[in-house]
């Protein structure tokens, strides 16, 4: 190779760089939406196919990419790579989906979420909040476990007070946790509630208690992350 | 004009704008009043009349206010002002509806609301959140994206896991983005929460790790406002 | 009256003042009790007339204090005071219910709960968290301003979309206020929420705004009340 | 005892207590998975028996470790001590469920969940908490006072409001304290809620005022935390 045509190829590597810099984000949202257009029920025949073809037309777009990748950046560093894996992931269930039938495809398909992923490349945000949960890994180790401690006694304490009385919709303790989940987080779907006055009462005292609980890791994520940012 | 004439027209102009001052903070409220009353059901003929009546009314007095702000506060440079454009949709579409049947209507009277963007004239409160917002633009948006990444994943999730045992509630991956966000906002309507084992566990999870991200832009929001009131 | 009798009156007088300081505030807890258990449907006759005895003793104890107050707490001045007024309510709804018929009494009963207030004598956290309040009234104000304009447009967007779907559950303007009030409070009843993929975009996007305007305020009370706990 | 034997004896038991600190954190957690599991209804005969040989097998370890710590940490001060209670309670109840028929043993089943207070002696989180809640102790009572002030009052305004519309719902001033918690907690099951539009202003009301003050005691908790964090 001349050293004009070397210049060239390196000039030409240089702009198919940055043409996916700039493809590759864009992709990844269409991506995501082909994705959840193709979960819909009742489609009819041509939308799903072009739901298709725009899944084909992408992954071949990231083989390109990965191919790319592998080639220019560094072969076998690149291909174990956090980023080189989540580029493999994102093509991988497609290739794997061609060879099988298509009732053990069901979990395939929603590993393309992970594409998303290929996303963190171009934020900051996941970067700082790695930092901040690291920065008060202690104190969250610690406020989890009061908070799974708490969760459990919640979800025992019902379990006793409204099993007796609503069988069905406290089963088991694994039906009080997962009240407890809904109620301490405040989400209360109204699938499970207390009926007797004392699970009622139960669930005041619980509330009074544990709301503090719950809401102070929150505010340990939330501190650190200010403070992360005024280093910065 | 003698120079007294003009004396007295421009006392006179001062005169009216310190009562349009006054007056048009109220009537904006009675108009939001009035346009809520005129969708109540069932109201009978006198009082749909009487509704009419007020809004005709207040109509007049904005028109005339839009006229004088014409004429007295710079006619162009108003006219394209941000409030030359709010004063105009307050009362466009009442003129507009004239010459048109009822039923293409519907969404000109709710432009009707765009009459309290008028008090903002009247009020520190937006700006100082606006300031807010800007000083804190770019942590907002990263943040923003990871609160949207964090509420696909919980709903391609949540699909995955009730989809087969809940087809109609989990339709589509938008029913479970529709979760998602009744879910990690903790608001909780009880109209699709999960079933299975499996989805009631990954809810826990989601809500663990979700419901400090959430809180992050609220604190980042809050924390800018009181700096900017320190400020002043 | 000689020196002794005198000083034997001041000394009871004494007496009297701290003992009911006393048991005043355990009347009035005894008090709230009374009034909420003789809300429970299906009592039978001995029961009631338990409560019923246990208010009658209550409402003696309280007019003797009052009468007490009026006569060594300086008459006029004491009658037109703050806990004068409270004294007051806390023993009227009785002598006036007294002459009344059953049906006009119902509001009265109601208005021994004021009796509470008696209860702020001995406590500092009212005065605090009005100092709190005062404080911060400007602040206050506005937001709650940009809340309560934040509240109507979400309460005329959902009717918007929700209505022509739903006209039972959105039957007005207002139906929407109330829609928007449990939302954005994230308590979420689950009695009306939306059910077009429009009204639901729209409460996404509500939420993302709403969230962090509707706290706000809760921080700006909180935050003056620890700076007011930190002067002390 | 030779001095040979003696320091043989010495060394064992260190080994037997170090063995023991490391196996009994472990079991509790067994015993705890165990226990959620022996309450799922439809359990086949032989998953039951080996629930039970499970559960037999960790009372037999908790009981040598408990005579080991009678022996070989002070006899009576360890027994009147915190955790010789707890590690007590944590066998007791079996003990006592085997003289006893299977009726009166729902109970005593339930203090087997004691057994994660045992783990306390595992974490600085319960020791942190307890340090916070102290050193903001008369914030915390007084702004409790307040806030069970707000939800009484709040009980019997929506008492007020609703009883004579839904008496099923609102039977008594008990059901509008349950509603008061579930609303001021934004847990919102929706087991209760307003439909009169007295009741539905009242409760828009009560929660402008009241969750600013339900959040302070979160806050003063949060801030405490916070400040013990730094001082370490």
């Amino acid at each position: 190779m001349s050293p004009n045509t070397r210049e060239k190829s390196a000039l030409m590597i240089e702009r198919i760089k940055s043409a996916l810099d700039k493809i590759v984000p864009i992709l990844i949202v269409v991506s995501i939406i082909d994705f959840s257009l193709s979960t819909l029920p009742d489609l009819n025949e041509d939308i799903r196919n072009s739901i298709n073809l725009i899944e084909q037309f992408i992954v071949i777009v990231f083989s390109i990419e990965y191919i790319f990748n592998l080639m220019y950046r560094g072969r076998i560093k690149y291909a174990f790579s956090f980023y080189g894996v989540i580029d493999l992931l994102a093509i991988l269930p497609y290739y794997l989906a061609l060879g099988l039938d298509l009732r053990s495809i069901r979990l395939l398909r929603f590993f393309r979420v992970f594409r998303l992923l290929k996303l963190t490349k171009y934020t900051k945000a996941l970067k700082r909040l790695a930092m901040a949960f690291d920065s008060s890994k202690e104190e969250l180790i610690i406020f989890s476990i009061s908070t799974l401690v708490l969760l459990y006694l919640a979800g025992v304490g019902i379990y006793y007070f409204e099993n007796p009385v609503q069988p069905e919709i406290f089963s088991s303790v694994f039906d009080g946790l997962w009240w407890a989940v809904a109620t301490l987080t405040t989400v209360g779907y109204g699938d499970a509630y207390p009926v007797t006055a004392g699970g009622k009462f139960f669930t005041f005292i619980i509330l009074m208690l544990g709301l503090g609980i719950v809401a102070v890791p929150t505010g340990i994520v939330s501190s650190s992350l200010s403070s992360i940012k005024k280093k910065d």
